[in-house]
């Protein structure tokens, strides 16, 4: 009995995992589709988007589930506490990659980052998807080193996001009202998905240690 | 012991109404702040946002408790799990207080939010905070069908969302880049808080009859 709980519990934790190689693709298409203009791939992130909720859903029913049927023992139940955040993480994850997508396909014909800002949004996605499977590749490998120097990689984003606010609001924005509003919400977005990595590897170091990381509160979605 | 289980589950569930009423004067304040440029209310918005997120630590940590202490029934497992999400979703929506709160600051003495666009944040930020109360109030009185309401109001949010982006994409557009950039994520954090209102409502429906909302997936943080 016990050890099919426990069957179930790493089950749901292996399909967590899945779940979050899903978003990474989902924040890379996304990225492709805004930095290339690409309105099919936007789309695709769009409507692919469904697929992401409906793993949450149904996480969600068995993380209930594992809850309702027998009471886990202390590690177990801090699994399961954790697993259903972070599917919720994972869940608004995407939903902000569809929000990239869709700027994507708002501006389409035209690109939503202005030429000048590339360089800066190519760094950004690459940080944030790389946080995305950092977070998710820790919680597979119960890496809590790992799952710690995410903090790292959220102090970069952060960087990037105020040399992007130092180009839109500088004298010399060549560009449209319409582009700089672009940009600050697409920065918006990947900041998120970046914050929502950080609190999934903080919840990773709750599963593997029992421990919130030193100094820190339980992070907020 | 199950009485006592239930006592308990009630307090939680009272303290998650009081916490709605905190987050609710944060809100209020911080548009305060925001459209009478008030630095010190800003300030004390800010810095309030730490009491709200000591509430959400603590009420997580009864949650956790009550969860592990006894294997609840069908009702309270239900109760339990949709308050460990409603404590979330609240501290969210402090920390989306706590911005709007923060852009005053960046730009006092000047007012963040340009005069023409006054009436339109009065009304979104009403909203807003009535979508709060009214979450926090159908937990109270049990009652779904309040809770059932909130999409209505969802709806004007995003009608007065729009019309924020009609107004800064405008051709007429007569403030500077830094303003309409400000208008666009004070907007986004407005947004933000109603679609939390929405998700609790949904967790209120959830709490009382078992079921989500007609047609609706559980919605996503």
């Amino acid at each position: 009995m016990r050890d099919n709980y426990r069957e179930n519990l790493e089950s749901v934790v292996a399909d967590l995992v899945g779940m979050s190689e899903a978003v990474q693709v989902a924040v890379r298409q996304a990225t492709q589709a805004l930095l290339e203009a690409d309105l099919s791939l936007a789309e695709a992130v769009i409507s692919g988007d469904s697929a992401i909720d409906k793993m949450h859903d149904e996480l969600e029913a068995r993380c209930f589930s594992l809850l309702a049927r027998q009471a886990p023992v202390a590690g177990e139940l801090r699994t399961v506490v954790a697993a259903l955040r972070m599917v919720a993480d994972l869940a608004r994850m995407g939903d902000l990659a569809a929000h990239v997508a869709k700027i994507a396909r708002l501006r389409f014909p035209e690109r939503a980052v202005p030429e000048g800002l590339v360089p800066n949004f190519t760094l950004m996605a690459r940080v944030a998807e790389e946080m995305v499977a950092t977070a998710g590749r820790s919680l597979r490998e119960r890496n809590a080193h790992d799952a710690g120097r995410l903090a790292d990689s959220d102090e970069e984003m952060d960087e990037l996001r105020k040399s992007q606010f130092r180009v839109i609001l500088g004298q010399d924005w060549p560009y449209t009202v319409e582009a700089a509003v672009d940009v600050a919400l697409l920065g918006r977005y990947y900041e998120r998905i970046a914050d929502h990595a950080v609190i999934m590897a903080a919840r990773v170091i709750y599963v593997i240690t029992g421990l919130l990381p030193e100094g820190e509160n339980w992070p907020v979605a």
